[in-house]
């Protein structure tokens, strides 16, 4: 049971939607997105129906709100493996490994809500945030000889992103990682063939 | 003007069908997805509209038509390219080449109607039959010691479509030739580090 009765009604509000989202995102871990229904979030929070719709209209905006705030924590998870100790090519790697999980857990959600939502546009501004660090971290790498020079980084980004993108019909942790083994060999500076 | 009074109602079927898809192609190529109407397509093939209603419901009905046409055409040409002379790697260098080309010239179509057409279940088959031969090409390459060994022929298959995604965004023929090399030489055999 949430503390509900908090001092200011501004606590109040964030503890409701905390306790909401708290909730929505064991029902999406437990049965997948269309377990998420407004009697079940009323029911996991002991918040009473008509309470719930004051604060959200429909359950299409609570599993908005649970993904955008999903979603900003896989970009610090990202940030902080970027942020790491080591060579720009060993945290290229640490971030695109993370990333390659990333996609491979998405793959449980049923395809169509979750194609739904990957049309917010938090998720498109997620993106465009992820290929500027990736370039950034890119021409890190560039500057240190791990990477090749004869493509943009921001290009080098979008090409990390796209082919990790086949994480998500891998079956295991390992094949994720040796993708971004693969995916990281095309990085490297070309060398004569 | 299509020659329509041929001698039996099926030839005359298939003209009616071919003229449309023709001018479809001709305005999709001129003016987008969205530049397709019926009233252009029947302006262009001279056919009366209650007549080309007979023949499709609807303008989506005739984009889902060429679209079908049209990926079943890239299909063919990929192929042509994957039977063609030389080593594995050269035939998959110039697939992977194609491929990227299409991806880069698709970029250009309205994003929202493109991406209505891609649900269709013939781009789903089409991705199926190309993984198919890619992977084949893949093994061949492995057995030729050109590709690595070290995830499975249909895996990296799926990886250089992924990758190649990424052409979409790209500037130019020849950035998409690089993303090409980039992506092939994630395939190479791994080189010790």
């Amino acid at each position: 049971m949430p503390k509900l009765w908090n001092e200011t009604i501004e606590e109040h509000r964030r503890a409701v939607r905390e306790a909401v989202l708290k909730v929505t995102a064991a029902l999406v871990a437990e049965q997948g997105l269309r377990g998420v229904t407004m009697s079940r979030i009323a029911e996991g929070t002991g918040i009473g129906r008509a309470t719930l719709y004051k604060y959200f209209s429909d359950v299409e905006s609570i599993l908005a709100a649970w993904h955008e705030r999903r979603i900003a924590g896989h970009l610090e998870e990202l940030a902080a493996l970027r942020d790491g100790p080591g060579s720009p090519g060993t945290r290229l790697t640490a971030v695109l490994d993370a990333y390659a999980g990333i996609q491979r857990r998405r793959h449980g959600h049923d395809p169509a809500s979750g194609a739904a939502l990957h049309r917010g546009p938090h998720v498109a501004h997620a993106e465009r945030r992820l290929l500027r660090f990736l370039g950034d971290l890119l021409a890190e790498g560039v500057a240190a000889g791990e990477v090749r020079d004869d493509m943009a980084p921001e290009e080098l980004a979008a090409y990390c992103l796209h082919a990790l993108g086949a994480a998500g019909g891998l079956p295991s942790e390992a094949a994720a990682r040796t993708l971004v083994r693969v995916t990281v060999d095309g990085l490297r500076p070309a060398r004569r063939a």
